[in-house]
């Protein structure tokens, strides 16, 4: 198995993209292609000791940058780390990619460069919401703002395979993101959005208000790409605005101030319940390749743990079930 | 000044309502009208001092409860304390109403009985969002589902006039929700939205991602109501989930009782920053009267602050200033 990094996705670049794949290799014995430039590259794995045979490097010219233009970057920017990539998958040299980079050139490359699963009209991310009962996979994130409801019933399905297959849950509860549980509620399209899901073969267990998502009443959270990012940007702003007002309180005196020291443990393991270093990047489902978005601000352990889930991805043949799912379901579904 | 209290609306019913409107009576002497069953009224009034002669009773044999269908419970509960209540704002017996019944069937209640205003198509709820600057209104808090572009210029038009009126912000930041802050970002809707908004005469601030609601990034948030519902749940939930989270890793071990009593007054302090009662209800904009929803699990001190926020709506003229400037807009805006 190979896996291709884009050594210069992320806010960091080749120094912390670098060092998560030196840990990888080290940890789990994964061969890795890191494309990018290649003196950037040497100059940090020279920090480091691990298994050289592992680590290959392909030198690339470009680099898309987060003020690209997505479509545009990956029809011009041809010798960029995230194209060199993307064809490496396409041409099977290479049988996952994960990138840290620009999120909607990512996309637009997986959509041109690799291409949609037939039979799905629109791949979807799918990252994962961590829950106070472990983890929820919640698609789509943020790919399509404008969804129909036909693509609801096709997050519905990616969503459930790796939920079961790559979170390990069995049976997974698949919920429609609505304003109400009963079926009836909502916008026009997520009423119809149930109408469709209900005939599904998952197990859709119906409709699930916000309220719920974050102790863990769904496992497959489906909705459009606007309503993910809201959801997904809100809790980060929420985790964020709670840390520092707590901060702020517990050291407005030394009684407190020594106080919080003693928490300190316990508020290190609460965060780490909302910390989604943990759980790699989100897979982008429904393109004909193992695609991973790694968060712009990962960490080396977030890129470590993206590997891994990469690694997953790639054995536990996530694509070729989605492929079947969707060629079973057949074309008469489609509007 | 009079106000109409539906003192049957809300999970506990007159035992909270009436205790809030005797509060309200005594502290800020406004003249309360109680709809609903005499009895149950009577004998809640029955345990407090009171200024007597500030609170009438009209007895109602019906109630609306959060079983029933909105529309149906409006039109057919005619003797209901809801549909009595806004019979008297509308008859201009009473100059505003509270209630913490059924959201559906006030909002329809608002709809049919009091009317909209001229010029806007569609009224909307505009709840107080806590944030660690104050606190922003947002509106639609969840009245429509579906909403057309004219619709965000009429929620920026209302929030406005109460964000600045009600809340006292001066020249508030006006922005919409969106998956990013260029123009040009998010779903069909909020494109057409944004350049709808960028003519209007208040003060739009362009996008607001929603990472940045919670730290007051916008004084006025305006969405449709789906995502409104969202955010406000999804706030719910996640403040629930950590507070439940910390409780559990502060109680784990007997010092860390001991450290967490120390930071008692903190988190004390801590969970008022986000508390909505301090902030009373949600009022039901671009109908022809003051309508406030109260929070279905308001306790008494939230409907005394609803009623001291009904007050000031009345004062304030906020119904007037919507006609005015929705006069002013015209119709050559309306699709």
């Amino acid at each position: 198995m190979k896996i291709v990094l884009d050594a210069m996705g992320g806010d960091h670049g080749p120094a912390v993209t670098v060092l998560g794949a030196v840990e990888a290799v080290n940890e789990y014995g994964i061969n890795i292609i890191l494309t990018g430039n290649r003196d950037l590259i040497e100059k940090e794995l020279k920090k480091y000791d691990y298994l050289e045979s592992y680590i290959e490097i392909i030198h690339c010219n470009e680099e898309i940058t987060n003020e690209d233009k997505p479509v545009a970057a990956i029809r011009r920017k041809k010798d960029s780390s995230m194209v060199v990539g993307l064809n490496l998958v396409k041409e099977k040299k290479a049988d996952a990619i994960i990138s840290a980079g620009n999120t909607g050139a990512l996309l637009a490359g997986g959509l041109f460069v690799l291409g949609r699963i037939k039979g799905i009209d629109r791949p979807a991310l799918a990252p994962v919401y961590p829950t106070t009962k472990g983890a929820s996979i919640l698609i789509d994130g943020g790919a399509n703002a404008d969804c129909k409801p036909r693509n609801y019933l096709e997050f519905g399905i990616m969503g459930n395979i790796y939920a079961a297959k790559i979170l390990g849950i069995h049976n997974p509860r698949v919920c429609t993101v609505n304003i109400g549980m009963e079926e009836g509620k909502g916008n026009d399209v997520t009423k119809e959005a149930y109408k469709l899901c209900q005939k599904a073969k998952f197990n859709f267990a119906g409709n699930v208000e916000a309220r719920d998502i974050p102790s863990g009443s769904a496992d497959v959270i489906i909705c459009d790409g606007f309503t993910g990012n809201v959801i997904l940007k809100l809790t980060e702003g929420i985790a964020a605005t709670i840390f520092s007002t707590l901060k702020e309180e517990f050291t407005r005196n030394t009684l407190r101030k020594l106080a919080a020291t003693i928490l300190k443990s316990g508020l290190k393991d609460f965060k780490k319940t909302f910390d989604y270093t943990e759980y790699g990047g989100a897979p982008f489902l429904g393109v004909q390749g193992n695609l991973i978005k790694a968060h712009g601000s990962s960490n080396a352990k977030a890129i470590k743990n993206a590997i891994r889930q990469a690694k997953a991805f790639v054995e536990k043949e996530v694509v070729k079930d989605i492929m079947q799912q969707i060629n079973e379901l057949g074309e008469d579904t489609v509007e």
